[in-house]
């Protein structure tokens, strides 16, 4: 099976690798064998030892009947949304990496390649290396699936873990996130929030079955989260990270937000450090399931494209069902209906009224008199209100796992 | 398609119960629809609510045309192996959670199933619900696995966990797993490791290609571990677990293991508790992956066989490529050589004489002037026989993940 990859970048150069590297394991296993086609990019890449399968032009792609996988992995949306297009429209199953893509594009492209009889899988588009596409929607395909969560962002990740174990403020940590290559020049995708944002929308519509676009959900990114909120999540016995969720709700309507957000000090998912992403999986016959690994990185981000283009070879002839509709109208609940359960920080707070608006919630004491709320579970709406009237320093939800 | 059961025990009456409660979400995600055929037990199970579909005779089930894929939960060798080898033989799609089966019997029925163009398919076999086989073969497919390491028994995982979060000693944890239905009545398999054993056999099959039977994989359980052990661990930095193991060494030779084995005390494995299971899985490209769960239960692993029946039923007209050869002769290292480090509990040590034996070790102080062992990696045949000569309490593998 002959193998075209768009974008040479970081992930792009990683699947030449892959593929050149480990063609024996992968034939051995998988009784399908590999073979480079073109690659394109506009840039030059002198003396690289795939340089002769640099193409500029995708015509050489998509005019090539040999080819029968193209690999994108060249980000953003255009033009890699109209590349996509043309190789399933010339019948060329499409293999990508490209979160925003198939956040925000992927209902047409899964509807474009059923209709031209091939594969549009995205293995990579979450957590990197680690398997959390395929076993969610094949391994537990006997579920209902009730709720994911995720630490699904690196760079955020890393940087919670140095305030966390090492007192480090946000600032400082960005920096030392930037030296290391974890983090871009401009931050603000990670930072905000926006890429776990696009990630949690292709898991929740692959679970829950209709298109979820990200400009519907709610997102908050770490960079007002303080020292002084790691600490008092610790007094509490929590960590905080920044965690994308999606659940059905008992109406059947879904709710997804990102946020930073209390996790217990001993749950699996607090202890997923440094630049791993973890997901966790709630279904109704499996329990909790918990996929965890490193999220990035050249070669596991090549890794689980290749396993894509591994399957769309095995299944040549076949379509691999996978996939979801068009989004349907309000299948989104409103965010102030969501049942949530908050924690707040509170300074000077009058603990009996406090305790009046908010029964059931516990009360501790923080640093410098400051008391913490841990409300009972609510819709969000009602628990801001009731808080805001006491003016927090800050507000974050708190989970259960 | 329609689906027998062989064997209406826990696994199996929990396989029926999700066929039937989760038929919707089955065809909505995987446009196949599921429906019972036969149910095989020679007990009587009156008032139940699949009663209809009972009966004693495997024939019933062989010689029913429209049964396309049977489910194997009897368990044991006999008569599961033949009835399993049966339905492969007239062209029927055989699913199974039992590990005994497939362990010693994997490369047989694999063949079996290959000459008859069907599937032979074991998820639930290794890790209950959590999706692991798929993952292994499928996502990381593109890897060369270097490594795989799991706590995959949940019964010792769930006595080991008390023994160090509630100073239980091992007899008072082992009679509480089994009031809680954790343990069996005779526990020895859960216990001894055998369990575990079987396990790490099939995914070791899986990853390297041939297969290991468990008769040849040096086994210890849990039974001889002590409060004084998991006090010893702990002062070093470590916890115990019941780990089982397999690796490519640089020869080529497969080294593979089960033993109560010291684990980092911030290493996601030793975040394990209860009767969760995990398995960390190191590939060349994707790094550390860990797949989390719980192992076990009637519907987890129910989950996962029905998982493996919609793949069966999605691909009926095509063999599903995972599998391995049969067992090559001199593929299993010599236990003495496989590179190891290893932990000690010596009493009454001479420090100078044990520093001159281990070159490289690290000495603590244990309680009751006991000395720590940490000893290097080096063949383990060599640093027992070093160790010996100080008469160790206890001496037990050390992982570095």
């Amino acid at each position: 099976m002959k193998v075209a990859i768009m974008g040479y970048g970081v992930v792009g150069s990683g699947v030449a690798e892959v593929i050149g590297k480990n063609a024996g394991v992968i034939a051995r296993k998988s009784g399908v064998s590999l073979e480079l086609s073109h690659i394109l990019d506009i840039r030059e890449f002198p003396g690289d030892p795939f340089a002769a399968y640099l193409t500029k032009n995708v015509d050489d792609i998509l005019n090539d009947d040999e080819t029968g996988v193209v690999v994108e992995t060249m980000g953003g949306l255009e033009p890699a949304f109209r590349f996509v297009s043309a190789c399933l429209e010339k019948g060329k199953h499409v293999v990508t990496s490209n979160k925003e893509l198939v956040a925000k594009k992927g209902d047409v492209l899964l509807a474009l390649a059923e209709q031209h009889n091939v594969n549009f899988l995205f293995e990579a588009s979450v957590g990197g290396g680690i398997p959390i596409i395929r076993p969610l929607f094949r391994c537990l395909a006997a579920n209902r699936i009730f709720e994911i969560a995720g630490i699904l962002n690196g760079t955020t990740n890393f940087i919670l873990t140095k305030m966390i174990m090492e007192d480090m403020d946000f600032a400082d940590a960005l920096k030392l996130a930037q030296q290391k290559g974890y983090a871009e020049k401009d931050p603000t995708a990670d930072v905000e929030g926006i890429d776990a944002c696009r990630k949690i929308c292709i898991l929740a519509s692959l679970a829950f079955g209709s298109h979820v676009y990200p400009d519907g959900v709610p997102t908050k990114g770490i960079s007002e989260i303080t020292l002084d909120d790691v600490k008092a999540a610790a007094l509490a016995g929590f960590v905080i990270k920044l965690i994308a969720r999606a659940k059905q709700l008992e109406n059947g309507k879904l709710a997804l937000c990102v946020s930073p957000t209390l996790v217990k000090k001993d749950s699996m998912l607090a202890g997923v450090s440094g630049v791993f992403n973890a997901c966790l999986v709630r279904g109704d016959a499996v329990g909790d399931v918990l996929l965890y690994g490193q999220g990035a990185g050249k070669l596991a981000t090549a890794s689980a494209v290749v396993g894509d283009v591994i399957d769309c070879a095995v299944h040549d002839r076949e379509r691999i069902r996978l996939g979801w509709e068009k989004a349907a109208d309000g299948v989104l609940e409103d965010a102030d209906k969501v049942p949530t359960a908050l924690f707040a920080r509170i300074k000077n707070a009058d603990e009996a009224a406090l305790a009046a608006a908010l029964p059931g919630a516990t009360l501790l004491s923080g640093e410098n008199g400051e008391t913490l709320v841990l409300t009972g579970e609510a819709p969000a709406g009602e628990l801001n209100a009731a808080l805001a009237a006491f003016d927090p320093v800050t507000v974050l939800p708190v989970v259960d796992y």
